[in-house]
């Protein structure tokens, strides 16, 4: 548990109107800042680890104002760099019932995807970590961020860290044969794979038979299946997959599968009553990163990743800002919600 | 589907407190402008029709921004009027759980009310339009939109224009007796009458056998009966009908039905997270008109129109702010509110 | 039901982050002032009841708005004293899914906690009222509150007043030990306990047999039991018991039982969306008390008062703001939850 | 100073958009709920007198928040009448620099007027109070409430009271000779008048020679002469005229003169920055019942009223929520704006 | 004045913090549309006239809600265009007293700079117009939009429209010497071009002797030169210029200059207390728009356009609502800011 | 430059009413964190240099958005303990014109008046830093804060840092007696003393003759006496003093004099309209101190300080978020206000 994980990826300006408002509606927007590896770094500070993040963006207030946004979460920002033109952003509007949440991104052009991969000090932003992490987001941004995200992976391997990848498939980001190749190659240097149900299928062409995700029928053996073919290809030490049961943008169920030594580890299924479903996945790699850097063995350590994302579902914005012992008392069994006083 | 819909009634200002808060408490109110057959307008403009909205504002700042909120989302306003001394006003109270929504209406002596029947062209109104859409509203506001509406309908039919008439009985405005000798010489010249699973016997007394409409229980056979006899009574060539289920506040089920040509089209039950159900019957006929306006057959019509109308309840305020794609993926049986990207 | 109901116990300031924001990430706060005793006097005063609330707040603005937020209600706020250094105040955060609702309390030395006894005139404040209510959190706060509280009881009763006390015990405030102690003497001048499902073992160590509270298990008889226990120790007039089950933080059930002249009265069990829940238990004491006092028989008593608190469930904040119309329908089995136009 | 004040007039609901926004931009509303009489009360209960306010309402929850608004404050709302169909309401646009603030009023048939003269029990009403006021608004919002009015200020003197009236001339509601022929027999029992600087000449033809009111430019002895032939021709005791220089929306100027006894008082003049302006006039008619009650001499009585409504003109809507020490602290001259810590 | 005044250039998304919160520290964005042209488009529009505008929004939600911004205030939007990646936007920081307003853009690759000059069927568009009026920004945004920008000129004089243009330079988008050798070319088929007190010397290198803007020293006899030698360098035939004079960021004072026909016409200087400076000079140009358009003279027109303007400063966000009796009203000397009731 | 700078002091929950909302009618606060000596840090990592701040919060959400409320903005929180019960907070009500702000303080018993003074490690924490900078508030907590404060100077002054101190009287706290003998025994350890015009006089009894400050007259010969007296009683390096003229609560005058050397530097005079001016002359000591500690000279370091906090009085809440070039940009004379694009 000694060192700092250490994420790298793209932090957006995030735009939603306040509660069930639409886009073509709304006059005022909530404003936070966020992006998937950020999510992470922000939900293990919170957990209580050294967490620190590397991203680029522009000078001037809009991007001093990202950077605030993770430090006052306790994140180490020291490694942000601030160059390029302009800050990656997206607006959410926030789903009900039969109505999908809606995600419009604005980030072409931002501020990491125009840095050089040399603008990285690798070497010395990993010295003394324990963990890097990123996602297939990173690369996808783009050619630098792509070789600058290789260059991490292979200079955190080189120093001893654990690697971790979720591999968050963006189809507006890239084809799946693109993401194919380059998140194959990454795959090669990381030790912890992360995927939702439809990920492994988008990017590797690996999938479950029987599941039907649409329509919400998920195979358990299906899955362990998906985990165990995608190890065995990178030589993955470890496999985790969310499953998300989508009744409506209101009601999930929420369960999760690691699969680690040829052994997979399930999870109870959580209903879930939606407050904000984006971030959902990145509690729960954060929540895994927690949970296998304090030491826990298969079964705690997944169930505690889902614990973790069970209760961002519950929180406003992109960031779990939960602590352990809330994490821990839900993974104990407690999800009764009553009032703690 | 070339020509315009012409949708003919009261718009008002709509108060209504901030999330869940109860009128005696709050401090501010969410100001819209809507009225059933506004709603109607704007939610066909948003489908991508052609539409155009007549009523009756007064001079100044706030019969303004009344006009305002219906051209905003693309509805032609060219014929509406400037006169009279005040707009109509209702304040909304949002219910949940075991609690209902509260309506309270000051809409008496309204702009509208006032305004001579002689006040509109409808010749000119109506040259080029191909549909006429009013409510059961309308008339009951008083004589002269009584009969402003009446000679609007016959102005249309006489122009070969299609008529469609919600019943959208309000028992605040008049009797169910007058309801019913007014309504009835209206039908005369309706082609599509609307109505949900209470307006029938309210101004007709017409009912389904079998239902217990507060308890929930619905009969479907009960309401192809009620279809059945209000085309037969006036000759209408379709009559369609909302079927509500209400659990609660908070939770309704969902569902209509169309009769056409002696044929029963019933489409599936939504379950409903209700975000805002005001508004809720206007978008299905709405939803209804864009569908045979723009040629579908009778369950892919009843289909569309009840899945606009399960969106609207997850929108704030009384305005069906959805697109035409929108609409027809829910149709097609993607309700998972999965996250759109 | 002639004369007043006085209550009597702390007023403080809650502050409570917006929506379902988060405590460490919010940037405003919701204010309002409420307390368990306060809550009954304007829950009473909104049903209809005269009501008269006894509390202290200290000189300035900020005890004076306090005093406002009562009275605006109706409530008689005549007997309100000023004087000490600080008003208590509390933190909520609300819960939803599986992320329960968090209170922190900052009480500590208000202006209450360090009123002498002598401060309050009980002759005089109780002249001519019917009804005395407190509750477990007054003498939690110190011994000085403890002493006016006791003195309260005993004047109330020698002046012929009916007199209720809600257990509400706080553990933060005191032990089980203390709780049981002080109690014990309050209750030998108590009419009417009020319980919730976890009061009386903690208190009294009165358990329900095979309940198990958080799993949600409560069972019937075993209630019966704590209430004749609890009747039978005390010579209680009545025994009040609220029965929640909860299944998440969003959603509750919800009923109660009341036991009056060795009979036990269960109410219908209600299934709840949660919309703000602190002040639940306050609703349910003021609902009885209110149809005690207007002379309802036991079955429509407890009726009335899970149904008046099945609705403060439904409204923000910790006030109560029903009317007994609306308590009356919802109790007669209207629990739809349809627009009342 | 034994004895409450009572006034008596039209309460609204006051809907304002939030800062500098336009009726025509905005998309939510500050509810209030004010009118010249019921400002008086709550300025007085502020003030620290005993305060009783007399008006109409509809049934249910908009009446019934005005009621609660008023009564927050302290005032005494025993003689509220509920009945009648609506409660009038009036939107405040605020305005700055050179766009003036805007007043648009929907208060035609509102609970008040249409109330028969016979449903206030003036007797009842005044019996043991020791102050009457009313204003110009009143008797102008038409026959019914002219009638009781000149019924209560009749009653008021039969008793004893003393009576204010502020001439408050509304040109929208009647016309100057309309005014003037029902203010003229209402004055006949009127103690103390209160005026700006252009209602005598509007209701009763006195003008100040040599003042320009739109350019700023206010004769301090032409006002003396107003307020000498107002005394005489009614016989009234004391005669107080605002004086407003009006620079910008955002810049007035601000002083009074009270004539009493053949004297005249001038106060100084305040330089105004603006917050809220409506309500200026009532908070000075408050003050200076304030002062006069309290047994302040002619300079200190009209310093302290001017004081009064200087202050309110930093306050938000129109309650002039100020106690007794901050307005005699500024009335002593302390008008350099410190922080109060 | 028949005919449409038409106006061409890019619409943004607006973003401000409310009030005074700077960028580093907001969390919540009031939203608006805006563009120099917009602007002058929608204010063409509150005043009276019937106006058109052309731009380029990608498709989807954010650019709908940027085309519904501007018809909400009755602009006829037939033309726009619906392509590209993504909406500019821009963020504006309002400044108080000695701090300046900050707009920081993120408008680089916008639909409109992508938008191919064919797109637009200028002969469609004008046709039938009256008037075209395009600014200084749209050629800077790229060579596509400069060439749009000299076809739409060039279209406009030959179908026999009157051509005015803002000069508008902003030193963001290009250097002085790009912007002097397109604005030339533009400039030959100019009628009215409008400046401010520094465009004239940034774009053109044209300064006033003795002026120094920054200390507010503006001299009349050097503005007057400056418009003489723009008019005969260009042979246009009005030359119209605003001078602000900053005090501070909360404290300018604003008045005009015409020139035309060798005569220069100038206007009172006001006193601003400053809502919102943003979109100042657009509504300058509207004003002058409409005064010619409807047949003011030089004195009259420029007083009616520099009143415009200084009513927009105490308006929220870049649009000017204001209507055409309330800038008479201004124009004619009612500076007094009196409430209008 | 090289070095943090250290600030020590109580950090307490703001909550103020929106906008000019007076405390007895809010419903809503904005909560930020902020205390004289956080106030400090803030600017100074706004400003460019590193700075830690130490204060004692108790463990839990609240203390938890404080630390997160400094970090937030670039302050080294380390240091921080996490112990006690309760936050210190207080409530602000924002002024305007002859109105006062107002600040209600509730911070006795807070976690950092608890703290006992060997809890934190001086000279681990001053370790390397270059600077300490605390105030007369922290020993004004009570025996156990001003142990630590004075242990705190003497540990800095050991190490050879730079002592700094704002005398910051706080009558509420303290009495003058007290407190001139606790700061005097500090002040043996400072290098830099820092008053507003009152300060001296109140802490130490020495008065500016001729000065009259609430009449807003400041006798410039008289402050220089009042700093020449202070730096010779108690051998300091440098004094400065802010020089506040009230006119009203929107409007002040502002600027600064630097006595070292014997030297006395005094600074233009700032008319500031007031945004919020809590927190005001913190940033003023900030300004100081980071103009120093970059190596300014006297005139152009009291002229930087005096600027950055005419720059706080624009800004919402206590931190003077600015950039040292935003300052210098004013400091050098460009107060014009003119909008930065």
């Amino acid at each position: 548990m000694s060192g700092q994980v250490v994420t790298f990826g793209e932090i957006m300006l995030r735009l939603n109107p306040p509660g069930y408002t639409r886009l073509v509606q709304t006059e005022t927007f909530e404003a936070s800042y966020s992006g998937g590896e950020a999510n992470v770094a922000v939900c293990l500070a919170s957990l209580g680890l050294e967490a620190a993040y590397v991203s680029v963006v522009p000078p001037g207030p809009v991007g001093q104002a990202a950077v605030n946004a993770v430090r006052r979460y306790g994140v180490d920002t020291r490694w942000m760099l601030r160059q390029g033109d302009r800050l990656g952003l997206y607006f959410v509007e926030r789903g009900a019932s039969q109505r999908p949440s809606q995600v419009v991104y604005d980030r072409a052009r931002s501020a990491i995807a125009q840095a050089e991969p040399s603008a990285y000090d690798w070497p010395a932003i990993l010295d003394g970590a324990s963990w890097l992490h990123t996602t297939g987001i990173t690369p996808a941004l783009g050619e630098r961020p792509a070789a600058a995200c290789l260059e991490a992976v292979q200079t955190a391997k080189r120093l001893g860290l654990t690697v971790s990848c979720d591999l968050n498939y963006r189809s507006k980001l890239w084809s799946r044969h693109q993401a194919g190749a380059t998140m194959g190659r990454l795959m090669e240097h990381v030790d912890l794979c992360i995927a939702n149900e439809q990920d492994a299928q988008d990017v590797f062409g690996i999938s479950a038979p029987d599941s039907d995700i649409d329509g919400g029928k998920l195979s358990r053996a299906g899955y362990v299946a998906v985990a165990r073919e995608l190890a065995g290809r990178f030589g993955l030490e470890r496999v985790a997959i969310t499953l998300r049961g989508s009744l409506s943008a209101s009601h999930n169920t929420w369960s999760g599968l690691l699969y680690q030594d040829g052994e997979a580890f399930f999870t109870p299924t959580y209903d879930l009553t939606i407050v904000d479903r984006v971030g959902g996945g990145d509690s729960f790699g954060a929540g895994l990163i927690y949970a296998l850097q304090t030491g826990l063995g298969g079964q705690a350590a997944i169930d505690f990743a889902v614990a973790a994302s069970a209760l961002k579902h519950s929180i406003e914005h992109d960031f779990a800002l939960i602590t352990a012992s809330e994490v821990a008392a839900l993974a104990a069994g407690n999800a009764s919600g009553r009032v703690v006083r």
